[in-house]
């Protein structure tokens, strides 16, 4: 029987989503659908604007039938990394089938995947200004550029895929109409995630509901969407607080760049936002997203030692589930090699979750709700 | 010829001050007068309501001659200690007479030190948790309870005075109607700082004018007065994300407080403030202001081998002086073993000075004014 897996950060969940699961259901009408989703920081280096558990219940109104947390560890990463984390823990939750959106669903990704494994480096030599080389190589190898954000993650899904020895089978979905980055709100049902956040910003509420789904609208209705900014005025104490020897122990800092971090926010005026330090800090080998995922790093204080100590002994937090996601989630409890955490205990906060626990707590800094102990996972039944 | 000299924090200077600064020029009407004044943060571990421009100005605008900044390594500390440190200070910088205020101006302060000395333990190991069984020692030696705050501030002075070798003559002036932690307005012209703060607060700053002279007038109306509330969030945030490994490398940090300090900050409900988190860690060991200048050495990062730095090297830096200041300056610089810094450059920033520069940073966070670099001792002339 195939399972389904989708790896998302709904942020906020909106109709491209919506789409995409309908796609998921056509193939598969009664196959389960598996969400690993981000927590409460992103991928990209930024916190989510909603709360990983509304998030979840977005998706869980939406035709998903289990959302699982990946760690913050597994998901403040560089893209491959992020691939092969969320891939893992698809797999060990017995997904069979990986579904994600591509600018070119006709690619052959698994194909792809094999010509380009060379090119690849390490996952630990991995840093970002390496991103062009790699570029050119697989335009080398596959014979055209693969370029577009959607077709670059799922190459690295793909490449993820290829490592742990193709647990899941590839199915791109064709994306419709939303750029990633796109701004504009077009005419439609279909806009992008950073349209809809910026629309949300500037108080364009009542444009929004063509967009999104009804749990969104009433997420949007009623909570505050968070930014940087909500959470920039402790990365700034953070950084005139901190020597710069203790500011390199953070993870991903590299090069000295602590002290141009450092520098740029005691000559930045005191009105600048994060965008405008972020942008004073910028070079050529630091990238605008490498920078804003050291940042996120900086705020909630990561290590190498604990990046090492997630890759060694991955996990996951249980977000939700109706009866269907409940048969994966039994099946998989006996199979996974990944620990499920269904409840975040007093033990679990010095364990290996203390992670989680403590950008749980930062996050509530501004949100003022409660991430981690006492809430168990969302049920519908 | 003789010099004055007075510890001071001018929390804001008020009319108590003034009084007592007429005194010193009853008792010397020509003899220049010398202020070692904290800076940004104060040694029972608050902020200043004003920073240590802004209260330089105040000193200097009501009869002293030159002010100097007591480094915060200095200051935030136990009041035998910082009685020390400022006793150092004014020593370093010729000064032959100390004068303070007294509940009993009539206590022989020189001799009771010498009674006491025996009964003091080590700086090193001092702790509050000390202070109640030294109090009674005091009062066994010397026949009498010494246990209002100012006599003990003055016994404190007496103490150090004597551990130097002397360099100071002690002048006690008698206090006059305010008692120290008094939070009303009395009837007449001198109130405590308290309480001119809490009525600043409450914006009853009409009331005032009676209270301060009208250089701090002018600063209780354009300035904003911080407290502890303002740099809450930073220390909340710090809490939340340091290790309790991290947090045992604070200066005083002891006795595995720091887990309490963490455990009770998760607990407060969000809106809760410096004081409730405060009252929700005190025990019998950790008193109100012993966690005060714990809370503030850990807003400030201060460690033990900073401030083991300061006692090898003492320093203190130039707020401002007239024409009778410099004249002292001038011959505090030939002689003075600590050293004199009168404007922050890229040097200082890095080397001892550093410690003051990120507390100015911290401060500046909320009052918005650069406090070190280019920032030229205030002349009067």
């Amino acid at each position: 029987m195939p399972v389904a897996g989708i790896i998302a950060e709904y942020n906020p969940f909106h109709n491209g989503h919506l789409y995409q699961i309908q796609e998921v259901k056509k193939k598969f009408p009664d196959a389960p659908l598996v969400v690993a989703m981000s927590g409460n920081f992103l991928q990209r280096g930024e916190p989510a604007s909603f709360d990983k558990w509304t998030r979840a219940e977005q998706a869980l109104a939406n035709g998903t039938d289990l959302v699982v947390e990946m760690p913050v560890l597994a998901c403040v990463q560089p893209a491959d990394r992020f691939a092969f984390n969320g891939v893992s823990i698809l797999a060990s939750l017995g997904v069979t089938d990986l579904f994600f959106g591509a600018e070119h669903a006709e690619y052959d990704f698994a194909d792809y995947a094999r010509l380009v494994q060379s090119a690849h480096g390490d996952f630990k030599t991995y840093s970002e200004s390496y991103a062009a080389t790699f570029q050119k190589a697989v335009a080398a190898k596959i014979g055209h550029n693969v370029d577009q954000p959607n077709d670059l993650l799922g190459l690295a899904y793909a490449k993820a895929n290829l490592k742990l020895g193709e647990p899941l089978r590839l199915n791109p979905i064709q994306r419709k109409n939303a750029n990633y980055h796109e701004v504009e709100l077009k005419a439609g049902t279909i806009a992008s995630a950073t349209a809809i956040r910026q629309h949300y910003l500037a108080g364009n509420l009542a444009k929004l509901s063509a967009y999104v789904p009804e749990a969104t609208l009433a997420t949007l209705k009623t909570q505050r969407l968070l930014t940087w900014d909500d959470f920039f005025p402790y990365l700034k104490y953070k950084l005139l607080s901190t020597t710069p020897a203790r500011l390199g122990e953070i993870y991903g800092m590299a090069e000295g760049i602590e002290y141009r971090l450092k520098e740029q926010m005691e000559r930045l005026p005191s009105t600048a936002d994060f965008d405008q330090w972020l942008k004073a800090v910028k070079t050529k080998r630091f990238t605008y997203t490498r920078l804003s995922r050291l940042a996120c790093a900086l705020l909630l204080e990561l290590t190498p030692a604990e990046v090492k100590e997630y890759n060694k002994a991955p996990y996951m937090r249980l977000l939700g589930f109706n009866a269907k996601g409940q048969q994966v989630l039994s099946r998989a409890k006996k199979t996974s090699a990944h620990q499920i955490i269904a409840k975040v205990s007093k033990d679990d906060k010095n364990a290996a979750y203390r992670v989680d626990y403590r950008a749980g707590k930062i996050y509530q800094l501004q949100n003022q709700l409660e991430q981690d102990l006492k809430r168990a996972p969302i049920r519908i039944f």
